[in-house]
């Protein structure tokens, strides 16, 4: 069409009487980030002169994309969450906090309410029979090296197939989901299964975006931790399985090198029979320094809808 | 938190890989698009300290927006299917094309394969039984004046309650929902009932986004239309009926001033009588002109996702 409307005062008039500039009531902070954000959009659609087609097939996408509840497996495909993790990081940088273990993003996939276990849990059910044993493990210190007893950790990862329980409805109930109370040593430990990588289903909306962008949906083998105590920064983050032909290449740019640990396999008689098991096994370590902090916004993960969570 | 790293090469080399700058596949259309909307939000993010909380809680109003489809109801609410009408008037400025009559916006209520008459429809079914009969009719004519025969005039509008059938189930099939073929003189009529305004339902995810902004979610009593023809560009508007509280306060910015009708209010029994009417009843006339074009894409609505029209 080749017509350049964005500058005229019409439009910068409608911008302020769409962001409701005019009006009394609500939210200061909602009007000027929406002024902003609708500016950008329509200058946006001029500059690109973006036609009615392409708009409304935006608009049917986000539709798709939230009947599906994607808008948490979109954003990091399109980086927000990390490009939130950097903003974080950033801050904790200008505050000189230092040492501790990198967060990264929490995912879609969490589901509130695991069983809570004291210093050790079986996370699978045993139905996984393709899996193999993972023994998972690790201590949760202070950046002084001093154990914090106590600290919860709430792990959970998908299946061989890269599937989540709860998401998937054919795994039993907080399948491969757990929560575990370090012991007096700010020990941890876990019997589970070593995960697989996850990808964005093919059909769905989240997909259809990223091919228009020419990449793929992939995530390599990784597992999820929230990390908590008072007294100290609440931590979310992952680990990845070294070894996994997406562990530089995740689509949802969680990956970072610090979080990429080697399985350690084991086949040592001695040591499978210590941890009742019955042959070889794998075995993950995964250490954690949290920073102390006394503001208790800090000590908490941050708002939004999670399954089961009933926060929303 | 006060950190601002928009700027820094960071985060613009990963933008860039975000929007598959190094990936062979995919539509480069796409990928300008998406880098420049990443880049826009990214600095919005950055420029208002937007929180993890704040983050997360708008990517929750996508999803409960797209759960319930509503993509097409807050877009007019943001100005944007205005914005688009207001770019494709300036493009026909620039093209000299004049004395058609102004478009205004589709809305997303409209549903495919309504009953198709000649000439004249009733349209409602006589269970609005509080509602004012309103007799509606009008003439197509191109510009210099001369009547287009068999134009193709559909038409859709709520009930006295302000509600559309299909959406509202209680409603009859394509209650209120007709396509009348234009007699040899380009004339159409129509039987039907004075619809209400309507409002965006109060627990709406639209209405969240709207009472943020301290805005209300209403609009005048109003009647949609399509008008098409062989040779002829595709006119999308719609009228609003003079006199009702939001006439020139709508929610969703499709009021022109030549699209106001009054409606006429005929008590003289003869007149009700012609039309096979037992009482007194509103005349609302709405001739339209169409200008000329070979073009055929102009000839037809554009694409958008539409209730039974299977073209999504």
């Amino acid at each position: 069409m080749n017509v350049n409307i964005y500058d005229t005062p019409e439009v910068q008039d409608f911008l302020k009487a769409v962001s409701g500039f005019d009006k009394e009531g609500g939210s200061d902070r909602a009007k000027q980030i929406m002024h902003r954000l609708l500016s950008d959009l329509y200058r946006l659609i001029d500059d690109f002169d973006v036609s009615p087609d392409e708009f409304w097939g935006a608009v049917n996408l986000l539709n798709e994309l939230g009947s599906g509840k994607q808008g948490g497996l979109l954003a990091p495909g399109l980086g927000f969450d990390h490009y939130l993790d950097m903003r974080m990081d950033a801050a904790e940088a200008q505050a000189a906090i230092e040492g501790a273990t990198p967060r990264t993003i929490e995912g879609p996939l969490y589901v509130a309410g695991a069983p809570v276990s004291e210093g050790f849990a079986r996370m699978d059910d045993g139905s996984d029979t393709n899996a193999e044993v993972m023994w998972l493990t690790g201590q949760v210190r202070d950046t002084a090296g001093e154990p914090i007893p106590g600290a919860q950790v709430e792990i959970w990862h998908a299946d061989s197939k890269g599937n989540y329980s709860f998401f998937d409805p054919s795994q039993s109930d907080y399948h491969l989901r757990r929560t575990i109370i370090a012991d007096g040593e700010g020990r941890y430990s876990a019997r589970s299964i070593i995960p697989s990588g996850y990808g964005c289903p093919p059909d769905s909306p989240t997909q259809q975006v990223l091919d228009l962008l020419g990449r793929h949906g992939q995530r390599p083998a990784h597992i999820h931790f929230f990390f908590s105590a008072p007294g100290y920064r609440h931590l979310t983050t992952q680990i990845n399985l070294a070894g996994d032909p997406y562990t530089f290449d995740d689509f949802a740019f969680a990956t970072r090198e610090e979080l990429v640990v080697e399985g350690k396999r084991i086949e040592d008689k001695a040591e499978a029979e210590k941890r009742h098991l019955q042959g070889p096994f794998t075995e993950v370590v995964f250490d954690v320094v949290l920073p102390a902090t006394e503001d208790p916004e800090m000590q908490q993960r941050h708002k939004r809808a999670r399954a089961l969570e009933g926060e929303v």
